[in-house]
């Protein structure tokens, strides 16, 4: 059924409508019981919304369907109740810009992506843009596919708690400013221009903060509550005959690897320095601004060890041990305050089934450099570049594709405040965590010019990000991790709170 | 117009083959005119055979079409006038076995491969199945395709060779027997199990050495009769999660490098550890067993860069400097004499268009190994596994595929006698060259148990083999350098002087 059949069948099911209003309370009586009715009878609404767009992935790194991708976003924001939604072309892939006007004293900004990761459906047990219904022992009914978790399923729930609060005849406690961007999983290269667009920029300023939605319950129901993100440097180092001036400028038969030199083993010594022996960052003053780990930071720390568990994340990384064979404790502070070098990929010569003699022209290694405050995007591949030139390998191509600083954002904020009053108020302790390894574009908000604090909200759970089988749990069997209608409630109340909050 | 078709409209063409009647040299008068004549008159039925044969490509690195290739050999080798034609299966992919009995004195062996090297279409600028005709400026016209080279074309010639002779009335002046094998681009595993059949070996035990058809002239003419060839260990080293017990046992998202080891960091590691800063091999004990270059073998390279163009060398290759800088003779001597450590290739992770956000599980080196006498295959595998071992690097896989030992011939034997008689009759001078410094499963041939001398031989020209554009010439700009009907008549040459070299 389409989204459109199936708002029509439930628009048509005047009985089954009539049925239910006897039981449901009403607005003036206790607003937020009579949303969470709407949310629960608009339970297969809401997950075909997420399901529905799952089907739709548009791929930053293919340009797979990206205009259709950004069409999608438009009317998935016009369904909700944003009355102005704009199309904001950039020099990639479009953002999408939307305000709701809610008539609230006070305007909350949202902060969307509208691309998924790419995904090789052999690796999946469910294929990935289907967005199938599956079983998963322990957690119960989940929608597996790509973007199920990161980011389409939280966003999903944010917008189906909109439906629902209007549905239940209410209004949006707060004035609402989108933006959308599509090219987040490439490092969203485009986003900061985007958002420093004078309509969107005058709209974010006016907001007293801006969240992302986000499925914030680790598998056992823990929730954590993160207070920024390490920056990310996407690049490909690349050697290659034509620019080294040694080896062969085309591929050529390997039996003259004898008298020529190779690109490739020439790439493998440029890696092989960006490295200690232990596979830490060995980049000459890479990390020269890091920020120690303050004695806030620590404190969380310390509390985390103790409430969260160490063979769950092991079990969820299949995982023996940690880095240097540390202990949880310190393994949990290097995940916070580590600067890492990875290789995402390699990339040279014949990389088909066996074996094929031939001494390839051109290899590349596809890198992410994480980075912690104070380290910064540009910062970061200047060094790189110095650390090569100053080895001999200045002929080793340094081409960044994307990335952006770190961002933090105080605890003290009132966007921090009031997830931390929703959590409590639903039972929930929140962890404060100081920084997540992974990385989003929250700078762009948090740093000059709009300095507005930044954060992700939201119950629910799921995995699986750029890995295969991700998914988001719908029907939960855990009674401390929320369902569907939990993640779509824990929106309504968060809102309410940033309306209020002091 | 298909072989058979060819064939018929030549048969058919009465007028025309009367008129050519007239001209044509008896048998009696110059066996080798009249030959000759009916090369010429041949010409495009044997051009249109190596064409045929590129059309359809067997590679047994991707198991493509080895059944038909097979049918194919058996078919070729039955029209050229081959008597027992059979099948030799193997636990790969099968050989063929064929015997063409001329009631001669003597017997020689033929070496051919059936199968090619993959090719992607994307790198050609002619189709690489489509065996077109391309001017090449320079050289002439030239068939070009996957194979046309290595070996497919100089086989053809071989095979016309055995035509012609019986289309002129005569007969071949050697017994032959023919081995073909279908894996030798992915190393010959299972060849030697072919050829050591007992009625492949007793067969070939008769022969008085043995030879595979190859186009020697260099784009300037001169021809190179080479000696021997390096041997080579075709390889995969796999650095793995799951094998080395750290880092992560499958792909998940990079943020986890900030507490979790990289697999493919630790292959990097690895592999920079098998050359020196230049680049050379750095194996222990690898190549502990090469034979230093022998006072005859350097006496052949002090000829032998007198006559080759260093400047035509480094245009086929698309070089600018040979490795550690050396003038044409040392890196001469290099190509003929050094063992490498070469990456063929290089996987892991994300390979596609722009990057992504994984820190893969699994990274793998696909390596080729080219081995001097008297280093042994076993030996080598050998080495690397000590090397890596003494490293800490247990857990690296050393998946080998495919390979074999150098190997030598006398240039006192007949059958490389024979060659420098032919070479020189033609009005060639060849050059003697220690080794090729690509590999050939020759030491099937020459080490126990059959001892055989074995060579390869014939005119013509081409390049490309391994790498794109691969060609043949067939009407040739340049007079030193034959053409198709030139290589041709070598082979009829060739095997006229195996029959009576003293």
């Amino acid at each position: 059924m389409s989204r459109a059949s199936r708002r029509q069948f439930i628009g048509a099911s005047a009985t089954t409508a009539a049925a239910l209003a006897l039981t449901r309370r009403s607005l003036a009586q206790d607003p937020l019981a009579a949303i969470r009715d709407e949310v629960r009878e608009t339970h297969d609404e809401g997950v075909g919304r997420l399901q529905d767009w799952v089907r739709l992935p548009s791929i930053a790194a293919e340009s797979r369907a990206m205009n259709e991708g950004c069409e999608y976003m438009m009317e998935l924001a016009r369904d909700a109740g944003f009355e102005n939604v704009t199309r904001v072309d950039t020099k990639g892939h479009p953002s999408v810009f939307a305000t709701l006007d809610a008539g609230a004293p006070r305007t909350v900004g949202l902060y969307f992506m509208s691309d998924v990761k790419q995904a090789d459906p052999a690796e999946w047990s469910s294929p990935p843009f289907e967005a199938r219904m599956v079983d998963k022992p322990g957690l119960g009914r989940v929608v597996m596919g790509r973007g199920a978790v990161n980011q389409k399923g939280p966003e999903a729930a944010l917008l189906t708690a909109l439906h629902a609060i209007r549905g239940a005849g209410g209004k949006v406690p707060v004035n609402l400013v989108l933006i959308a961007e599509s090219e987040e999983e490439i490092g969203s290269p485009n986003f900061r221009d985007a958002v420093l667009k004078p309509e969107v920029r005058a709209a974010l300023s006016k907001c007293m903060g801006i969240f992302m939605p986000s499925a914030a319950q680790d598998p056992d129901g823990g929730v954590t509550l993160s207070l920024g993100a390490k920056g990310v440097v996407e690049l490909e180092l690349v050697a290659s005959g034509e620019r080294w001036g040694r080896g062969p400028k085309k591929d050529v038969h390997s039996a003259n690897r004898a008298w020529l030199d190779s690109p490739a083993f020439h790439l493998v010594q440029a890696l092989n320095t960006l490295v200690t022996a232990d596979g830490d960052p060995a980049i000459d003053g890479f990390a020269d601004r890091a920020r120690p780990v303050s004695a806030q930071e620590k404190a969380m720390l310390d509390e985390a060890v103790k409430r969260r568990s160490e063979a769950t994340y092991k079990k969820m990384l299949s995982a023996e041990h940690w880095a240097h064979d540390l202990p949880f404790r310190p393994a949990l502070e290097r995940l916070m305050s580590a600067p890492t070098v990875n290789i995402e990929g390699l990339v040279a010569g014949y990389t088909g089934p066996g074996g094929k003699t031939m001494l390839p022209t051109r290899a590349v290694a596809k890198l992410d450099l994480r980075l912690v405050p104070d380290m910064t995007y540009d910062g970061a591949i200047r060094a790189l570049r110095a650390h090569l030139d100053a080895r001999g390998f200045e002929d080793v191509e340094v081409n960044p594709s994307g990335g952006y600083n770190p961002t933090s954002t105080s605890p003290d904020a009132a966007v921090i405040r009031a997830q931390v009053a929703v959590y409590e108020r639903l039972g929930l302790d929140p962890l404060l965590w100081p920084r997540s390894a992974g990385s989003y574009p929250g700078c762009v908000f948090t740093d000059e010019p709009l300095k507005l604090p930044s954060g992700h909200f939201g119950l629910g759970h799921g995995s699986g990000a750029h890995a295969p089988d991700e998914y988001f749990v719908v029907e939960s069997e855990n009674p401390n991790v929320a369902g569907w209608d939990g993640a779509v409630m824990s929106y309504v109340e968060y809102l309410h709170e940033l309306a209020t909050i002091s």
